[in-house]
């Protein structure tokens, strides 16, 4: 039996467009019958790189302004609440160390998505661990424990290795969908795209 | 009677995304029954304000190499051929002179995309006015006499005018469109939301 497509899935949690992102692709790649690799990373290092202190969407307001108005309408489109929680963007070191541990447990991707809903479906806090904790004990698991694995010292540094590894891959955003003979495609607007490529279509050829 | 939908479609010269739009809108639009405004602009005074001097794609290389496969891909799914020209980007001063003058001409239209096709199509220049001339002459005008009044006082104040109310109506980047009731959509990946909306489409309500 061929193997099946795997397609990486690299997202920020304080990113709107990996919101769109996470809540569709179980969806659009189940269909495809392509495997999705759930990989959170934290943008703040890649964009202090590049001499961004805060998010592009502050740095440059009437960008920002564009932004979260076409959050609202892509929102409407997909059948997705879109709230701007305050401040924008939230500290999500916490949920990504969380997450990361996730990527390894069967409740990752539930747990990235109900950050994603609180945060950008309700406008509420992600930042402080007692919030995090809440959305893991909400789904039912043992939130304390889960936050202190992933704040020990072992899954910091793991992070600290996906970091590496999203700039050393050439990430520069998110979402950013890596297919497994090295395509990128960037952006919630390229899901769709990635997927077929991913199950091996190639448009125009 | 009623009145034709409007969609104005702001473009740069020197913008590869724009020329993806350039060559898609007329079929799309016509078939949605919606006219285009063809609005040529510079981004480059946009840019500067913002701290910029050069395309983002050439100040974030990691960006401008993604950019350049992503428009391989674009091109190769849309059936236009993707060649960079050298340098990138272009000086698009004098061509987009002449396409500010084409906006009231027929013969508008037709300029952008024969300026497009040569510039990204083929990858060769579309800087020098001697280039610009050639263009109008391949389609049969009369290049000299069109560049002489292009590059003439009136113009060229029209074309600060005009710089002017892209960034008063909060414009970022190219391609945008704008509808007639007040709605910003930027890149080719929101033209067909775009000309949906001005046709009067609201997706999810």
């Amino acid at each position: 039996m061929a193997r099946r497509a795997v397609l990486e899935f690299w997202y920020e949690l304080a990113s709107t467009y990996s919101y769109l992102s996470a809540m569709r692709i179980e969806e659009l790649a189940g269909a495809a019958g392509v495997e999705v690799r759930w990989r959170p990373f934290l943008l703040g290092p890649i964009f202090a790189a590049q001499g961004w202190n805060s998010s592009p969407f502050n740095l440059f307001p009437v960008k920002g302004r564009y932004m979260w108005r076409d959050m609202e309408r892509e929102g409407a489109r997909f059948g997705l609440p879109v709230k701007r929680p305050d401040p924008f963007p939230q500290n999500s070191l916490v949920a990504t160390r969380v997450a990361l541990l996730g990527a390894e447990h069967p409740w990752g991707p539930t747990f990235t998505k109900a950050v994603y809903a609180q945060e950008f479906g309700e406008g509420r806090s992600i930042a402080e661990p007692a919030a995090v904790a809440g959305i893991l004990k909400g789904l039912g698991l043992d939130g304390d424990a889960i936050l202190k694995t992933a704040s020990a010292e072992p899954n910091k540094t793991r992070l600290k290795a996906v970091t590496e590894e999203a700039r050393s891959r050439g990430l520069f955003g998110a979402p950013t969908f890596l297919t497994d003979d090295g395509e990128m495609f960037w952006g919630n607007d390229r899901l769709e795209l990635a997927i077929a490529w991913a199950s091996g279509e190639r448009p125009g050829r």
